[in-house]
């Protein structure tokens, strides 16, 4: 037997393109000689459908769309992703299935019992768990299917009381397939390698692992899609961050069935920071694409962070595609300048140059009734900081651009950084990438040549909105900041075990509280593109108003 | 025996302030003569903690303040609301638990069986659902202790496939007792009634239910505590929107448990719309007393919204604490300016007349070489927007207020409005609440005395940001539109059942399109004081990207 994998992106709620895009993909598995086209979870309606699935026409729309898929399924099977409805009426609505079609009707459902429900995810909103077990027939093959989350309970310290292999075993099945929508995070692909090989392994049998590609919003999908053998070896290993078609034969060997593909030694072992790179221009790619945009605008202020994102949102859209915007103040240094306009020309990146001084004393002029001579505090820094997102979007909405954030993770943590200012955008580049992970996000860009100049990654970080500012005048060192923060948010690690690690005492705590009453300005911020396995966004749900370690 | 329902408003987090208002009430309930008293569900975290949950710390100074409560129970028992850990490696690490302390020490733990998990409910990301079920026992009386949900479960088509009071029945106790988490929307009260009154009939059982009182951001809680017979009438019922202890008498008759109070019909049975007043009243309240602010701002338009607002806000924080800010622009009509000084005139709020046109016209200077030439478009309008709202935000950091938004929910379901500009705010006030209902808000404030210049109840609804300009412009007439929203977000129905209405069909497609392509704008907005069923915000999940009815 031939398996494709489909490793595709899709647009959530399309049901248009996604069901013109399976079609095709089945056509041209057929053609490879494939038995069998396998994929993703929810692959119909896109993932996460969210709240679209409270809709009965969202749900008769898939209905619809399924039933057009089948009866494309000639001289070929496939295995799709879409809500089912659950016939029972204790319980919720709708399930979350995978359909096998052939013949030009539905053969059989497999419920997902599994549904993931922290960080990012929020599957128990909409499915009823399963609690029927049956191993699917087709061709003579016994599969166990499954959705993503249900072959993850291993481990000590299990998050469900069932694991669903441990069900489907007892069938006897030949094959387990999982179609699936992981989301990339720089551990993830190093975690999900062992969930994969630990299932092969203890089940003793080959695995098909299907994975969207692409980006929906802030999450970002890499694929590496795959076929494990029962000895939990890669067979074969789809693209990372690309639309990929690959078939694998099984055969029956000894009784089991074996599949032969050209191995996965073939690919690179990315680095960590390569893959962030990889993951942040996909992003940003999807974002236009599906949004329907083309064009990018940003403030470049000759630091690192907007540095960093012109470089990405360049090789994301085109240098033709994107503005860079220099937006001087009184308080702007000249290097500043001198570093962004080289940065722009060393990409070939369209610049303009607007003083934001007039705008700036119009403001205090207007408020000079108001304001009197009180001294200059953080409010003429947060004027500036506004004057400056006022032109950017004016020009954004003038032209058709959309403006992207350039704020990092350090900075959006702590609340450093002026809300309806510096904090605006569409889509937030850098908001999920520590500060000292930008550095090394310089680096890796300047390795091949050195396109960031050298300036902007060697000065003391500064917002420059007063004279002689510098961002280590009110936080801790980054190389502190930064893993004080990763224990607090990755690792939700409480005060005392971090200040037990060897951190002072005095700056922990007013970190965690800079952190913790700062959640009124994160919550309205643009969506930060996801690298991390715990981003600022929809996977970290803080009260607002609240008083822990604050 | 006697039982006292303790009707509290808490922080969440704050476990000093959570744990002495608890012990005091405790203190009071013993005075008052009482065996027991009754807190609300996770009352000693507040409710909804969140993702603090997963914090091992968090969840130490929860067990350390049960220790602190328990201590005091001497001479009276109390059931609290908080997290306790599941012994069980398998399944999450919590569980959501009523506590039941006397004599200092844990008498006996509950745990939350029926997690909710749809619209601002998250609780299976964070708990393991109970699956053992004991009556507990207190002074001879054998307690069926639910938490809020539990007892939901009813109906012809339930979300749940258990119903934990069909398996506690068959332990024959003598009382239900429910410690909830329940917020206010207009419609929650009617539902709420008949589930208590359904439960305490079906199962032939008085119920004992405790609810939150106070603002937890955007959540409303309105208490209503109350006692039931076993004939499902109330027999003590607490006030909304206040804390209170009241105290009921159960004794012994015929065998069976009899709950005797003085009755729930003294209550007025509010108006829907007294309601949702009285709701905001206290959001504004809580958002500032529990961010340890004191002072609001706001623009005023000389419109509805912000008419409405600025009352709203006087109310809850007394006129000297308000300041409300003129900001006219070109196309500002003079009898706006005279409505909205009328208006703070009639309040006794101090205002400011703050002109926008010298802070426009820098910015277009600024823009001059960009722009030349080209036409007057929503860009203009947009920086209008954007300019008030710098010069507000400069006040708020200058003077230490918060800026209230005032955009209603009809424009935030369309975006008709100004991301970063008069969709800036700390918290929005009218954000739950439709045009429509705008309008009977401030009826029902003029009833009492024309507060609100009839003016701007009267004249056609502008934004005032180009020559003339009226919503009808750009919308269909609110009549209509909050309508057809109605049905699309408070009842999730789709485009062609919407249709079959009565509707026409292009301004039902033109009016979803609009809700589904403004979701990245509503993405920053200000949390909304959440009134209806189905709010803007954590309870409405939708994709940004995305491509449905858009």
């Amino acid at each position: 037997m031939r398996i494709a994998l489909a490793q595709l992106n899709y647009v959530i709620g399309d049901f248009d393109s996604n069901v013109s895009k399976i079609i095709e993909s089945i056509a041209k598995s057929r053609e490879m000689g494939a038995d069998l086209a396998v994929f993703a979870e929810l692959s119909l309606c896109g993932y996460p459908p969210r709240d679209f699935l409270e809709f009965d026409d969202f749900i008769l729309r898939c209905e619809q769309a399924v039933e057009k898929i089948a009866a494309q399924c000639n001289g070929i099977a496939a295995i799709i992703g879409a809500p089912a409805r659950n016939p029972d009426l204790k319980g919720k609505n709708l399930f979350n299935a995978a359909w096998l079609l052939a013949d030009g009707q539905v053969l059989g459902t497999a419920n997902k019992t599994l549904l993931p429900n922290y960080d990012i995810f929020d599957e128990y909103r909409y499915f009823e768990p399963n609690r029927q077990f049956n191993v699917l027939e087709f061709k003579g093959v016994r599969i166990a299917l499954t959705i993503c989350e249900d072959i993850w309970n291993i481990g000590p310290d299990p998050l469900y009381v069932a694991t669903p292999m441990d069900e489907l075993i007892k069938q006897h099945p030949d094959l387990i397939v999982n179609i699936a929508a992981s989301p990339f995070n720089y551990d993830q692909e190093k975690e999900r390698g062992e969930v994969l090989r630990t299932n092969a392994r203890h089940y003793g049998l080959p695995l098909v692992y299907v994975n969207h590609e692409g980006a929906q919003t802030e999450l970002l999908f890499d694929g590496l899609s795959r076929v494990l053998n029962a000895e939990g070896n890669a067979v074969v290993k789809l693209q990372p961050f690309e639309e990929d078609i690959q078939c694998v034969d099984f055969e029956v060997n000894s009784g089991k069935l074996v599949p032969y593909g050209k191995g996965a030694e073939g690919l690179t072992d990315n680095s960590k920071i390569a893959l962030i790179h990889d993951a942040l221009v996909m992003g940003i790619s999807d974002y236009f694409r599906k949004m329907g945009f083309k064009k990018a605008i940003l403030g470049l202020s000759g630091g690192i962070d907007s540095a960093v994102t012109l470089v990405l949102a360049a090789r994301a859209l085109g240098s033709e595609n994107v503005l860079a915007v220099l937006l001087p103040s009184e308080f702007s240094s000249q290097h500043s300048v001198d570093d962004a306009q080289q940065l722009a020309e060393n990409l070939g990146v369209k610049y303009e140059l607007i003083g934001i001084k007039e705008g700036y004393n119009s403001i205090l002029d207007t408020l000079k009734p108001q304001f009197g001579d009180l001294p200059f505090n953080v409010t003429e820094e947060n004027i500036q900081a506004r004057v400056r997102a006022v032109i950017l979007m004016a020009l954004a909405n003038k032209f058709g651009y959309i403006l992207l954030n350039t704020s990092n993770k350090s900075e959006a943590a702590v609340g450093y950084g002026t809300l309806y200012g510096d904090m605006c955008g569409g889509i937030s580049v850098l908001g999920d990438v520590y500060k000292t992970q930008v550095y090394e996000l310089a680096e890796y860009i300047n390795a091949v040549s050195e396109v960031i100049p050298l300036n902007s990654i060697v000065k003391p970080p500064s917002a420059e909105l007063r004279p002689g500012q510098k961002d280590s005048d009110s936080l801790p060192d980054y190389a502190i900041l930064d893993q004080i923060l990763y224990e607090y948010i990755e690792k939700r690690i409480g005060p005392s075990e971090i200040i037990a690690m060897g951190f002072d005492e005095a700056i922990v705590k007013r970190v965690l509280k800079m952190v913790n009453t700062n959640e009124w300005k994160r919550h309205q911020t643009p969506p930060i593109l996801r690298i991390s396995p715990k981003a600022f966004g929809s996977g970290r749900r803080m009260p607002i108003v609240g008083r822990y370690l604050s």
